[in-house]
């Protein structure tokens, strides 16, 4: 468990310098392979038509369940999709995102109350705990907890993925095509595929830690750190051909207002009509 | 990217039977070491008293904020715990849990509005739109991704964690007690230390794949899959020392009503009082 030398210029803390801009970046971590895999993360939007291995869905599922699940009791559940008009459909119903149709899988997420209700049933038990915001976070943490590991099993196997919250524009729409029965809800989709990018592509630059990371209690006083965020993002938004905004204003025009939310100012009442209580 | 040998027998495939029990754990999955290492995840509730490495923080951290986030609006913020005494507190509210106090560090976890507030409030923004359930979500889930990396790097380390839901059950005085500011919530905790216990105790069994892996569509013709699991859950309370009543009576027994949630009923409201819109 060696700590790493405190030097940018080397192979690893370049991977630290193009997390955090290398001004901003933590002077030494712990370095291994499965902390540099996942320092060395980025969301791939861009897949070649390769066929996927064997067993893959089963293995990616099998790190999913693995992750650990509230109280074990696994509240959620994954519906693959890999139907060329079902995906179609999905990128239609997410915002036209055209890589849902390029890459060659969809898990589609869900916060599962349905399995749930359905054992209560069974034994005639009643199940009044289920209908509180409790349940749905729990299952909505359960979720993310479980593709989380599915981002990291992938990638170690030399996959791209990207999560797409875009299934939540069309609540209602996504679980009529996904046949989900009443209390589930897809909460996100993540794609899975061969990158059709170079390795090196985009990886994306986050806060400083010192606006992420208090020490026994949160402190406020991060605009410094948010302001050196936003030069980061700048130069980062120039470097991969994109208008160099910033991060401040791309947070504020998605905060803006409930028409700035691609349709999840609805998510509530959509759960509601989808069964869940949400108390 | 070998595909193992399909048989129960050899080391890598008792991971599959431990995490699914044989008859019910899938027969070939792909695997490598970051794959096994995921397989091998357990909760650690026993904790040993050596410090923790330098840079330790920084480092889970650094894997933290490499996890996907959503719009990457960064909706998260986490505050490191070592002081004992702000633990035991912590451990009391969380319904006196002693592992608590035990391990040397607890991540607590927020959905962090207060930032994009304050951002907001600099600019004199209109920030309607993250009054929304969606923009509690979405933290949440970004929350839960990059907790779900700091399990995966601090098990590379050898350490171990444990989620700790029981922060939800009096969000308020967590909230005081971590000067949380107002569109702010601690979601969950995670315990890191030096497990002290055999490596080998306790990988908990999950549900079938039949259960939460649906191809195309979602099928709830599981109940086959839930017995098979409830079977396989007694094997193992019993293999602990618990009381062997199986998985269903777990599930309806925390289902059954407000009362059973410990507090966690009134989340909804809680969130509300600390300033989250959740329309």
């Amino acid at each position: 468990m060696p700590l790493s030398a405190p030097l940018l210029a080397d192979p690893v803390d370049a991977a630290l310098a193009a997390r955090y801009g290398a001004a901003d970046a933590p002077r030494a971590i712990l370095h291994n392979a499965v902390i540099d895999g996942l320092l060395a993360h980025r969301s791939v939007r861009s897949y070649r038509d390769d066929p996927l291995p064997e067993a893959l869905i089963e293995t990616l599922v099998a790190a999913a369940q693995s992750a650990p699940s509230s109280s074990n009791l696994q509240l959620c559940s994954v519906v693959a999709v890999q139907d060329p008009a079902r995906k179609a459909e999905l990128a239609a119903l997410a915002g036209h995102q055209a890589h849902i149709e390029q890459a060659p899988l969809l898990l589609a997420w869900t916060a599962d109350l349905a399995r749930a209700h359905a054992i209560a049933g069974d034994a005639d038990a009643p199940v009044e705990g289920f209908s509180y915001l409790e349940s749905f976070l729990a299952a909505s943490v359960d979720a993310a907890l479980a593709a989380q590991n599915v981002v990291v099993a992938a990638e170690s196997l030399g996959l791209g993925t990207v999560f797409i919250g875009g299934l939540r524009n069309r609540p209602e729409e996504v679980a009529a095509l996904l046949d989900l029965p009443p209390q589930s809800a897809a909460l996100f989709g993540l794609l899975v595929g061969w990158p059709d990018e170079p390795a090196s592509a985009a990886v994306k630059p986050r806060l400083p830690q010192a606006a992420v990371l208090h020490h026994e209690r949160y402190r406020l006083d991060q605009s410094e750190a948010w302001h050196a965020y936003d030069t980061t993002s700048r130069a980062f938004q120039q470097s991969q051909g994109q208008e160099p905004v910033g991060w401040i204003a791309q947070l504020l025009r998605r905060g803006h207002s409930a028409a700035s939310l691609n349709g999840r100012h609805r998510l509530g009442d959509a759960l509601r009509i989808l069964g869940f209580g949400l108390r």
